[in-house]
């Protein structure tokens, strides 16, 4: 598990800054000031980590304390300040860069709950959560409804899939810095494979069985 | 003490599915994704008790690591998947059944402040907040204002009294299982003949004394 | 340290009931009924110094344990009850206590993170938190965009300037009683005269830097 945590870092980074690009174009959609730019970038980018680790007990999370990674995600911000017209001009790149974000997050996450001995159910969930809970406070921060409930994309799902897959190698002896990267390769090209096939979850509108519980029809 | 708790792991799981319904049911109204039923579930059923763990320092909190209560939110996220047509049409049973897990999740809570040496006060919060925390993160989530904060019904009232009389008994040292089931009977029923009576609460718009300060008149 | 302590408790209740005001005027905008205008004067005067306490692992909270604090928020919400008309009127009294209210709380928010060693940056971050997270709790919980991440005003930057000058009095081991209340007049300061002469931060539109990363010109 060292070895992983070893490896981290740099990547870690990566990930701030790029999952904080779609706070900040966030932030400048809805016409919010710089301080609401720079607010925004810094939630979208460390809010899924701070959401765990208050969850886990890891207080103060590492998103207020980590000067590298707070000074990351206004980066971040700073950068969709005086270039969003460009930044959001590149939104597939934006998207394709997220999903390594959510990749590596996916790991990390995971990896904290069990170091903090959460248990393998709570790691999955801790794990989700820091590859989707900073999207998620950004909507809230922005009146929305979380994109992550409603596009029917597949994003929480190879997020979850991963998580999964880090607490059984876990269980197994079988978490090294090699297979919780496999992982998160995998993670990334699940996410792009979606993207690119145009894979979609149902919509609860498609749901409902037609059974006589539900009056024999489909219907909203 | 250890006799209330003995006595609801039963109890609280129905309390949990039921709860769950109403953030299930939330979510098929918005058209969000499969994905975002389950969540709205899960949020719905566990997220009184998971603020109330944050709060007074119980984390992990048992709405991520307790595989029934997670299991539990889960399946009533899949009933209303399949049968969100039928169980809609049964919402004066939805109703009933919710005003029982209101009265369940209002004893638990405020038990467990008071185990965790959360004083008097903070209990009567997080045992309140436990039975109505999870309904205002499902209409935060789903980008309304808390039903609960404005739709005039007898709802936090009676658990707040359940959560006071749950305090008053531990202080006189007649907290049992007997009387913290008085007590959430107590909240079920108040909470149900509010229901069939049509109490409300006033708005603000029927409050403003209309005295010298307010320039004589009421307004708005 | 201990002094500054010492010094605020009068202070810091004064500073709820004002910060308190906001909140209950709110949800009687949002036409909430009684039990929201109560909870919104609460969470909004409570709330900075909640989510402070929860990520710097101080639970449970002040603002669910300490009577003084939970009644004076709850009494400024009956004092909106009732007088609500008048006390609208009096909208730049409200600014101002407000003020006084943003000084303090940063005070003693910074020093509280500082108290529990969560390190320089988390104190910074959690005092300017204490100054804005109740208002921010406040219109998320009204389905608003939080007003400091875009009205503009130079709310948050007096915050953030006065939570880094106690900071840096406290590493220099300057932070005294004196010292702490200047950094308080200094924010309050900083608040009013922005007020008063209309300073504002940029919003996005004037931002975007126009180089050929941005193909040259401003935009949105």
């Amino acid at each position: 598990m060292t070895v992983v945590l070893h490896a981290e870092p740099a990547l870690e980074v990566a990930g701030v800054f790029f999952a904080a690009l779609s706070g900040g174009l966030s932030a400048v959609r809805k016409h919010l000031d710089v301080f609401g730019v720079l607010v925004l970038a810094g939630t979208t980018g460390l809010g899924g980590g701070m959401l765990r680790d208050v969850l886990i007990g890891a207080t103060p999370p590492v998103g207020i304390t980590d000067p590298v990674l707070v000074a990351t995600a206004l980066l971040s911000g700073v950068a969709i300040w005086f270039f969003h017209p460009g930044i959001a001009r590149m939104r597939r790149g934006v998207v394709v860069l997220d999903a390594g974000a959510l990749g590596l997050f996916v790991i990390v996450g995971t990896t904290k709950g069990l170091q903090y001995d959460a248990g393998m159910l709570a790691s999955v969930i801790v794990g989700t959560l820091t590859g989707i809970g900073g999207g998620v406070l950004r909507d809230v921060l922005t009146g929305e409804v979380p994109l992550v409930l409603q596009d029917r994309q597949l994003y929480a799902v190879p997020a979850l899939l991963g998580a999964g897959a880090t607490v059984l190698l876990w269980h197994e002896g079988w978490l090294a810095a090699w297979s919780a990267t496999l992982v998160a390769l995998g993670v990334i090209a699940f996410r792009l494979l979606s993207l690119w096939r145009g894979w979609v979850l149902p919509d609860a509108a498609q749901a409902a069985w037609p059974g006589p519980w539900n009056g024999g029809r489909r219907s909203r």
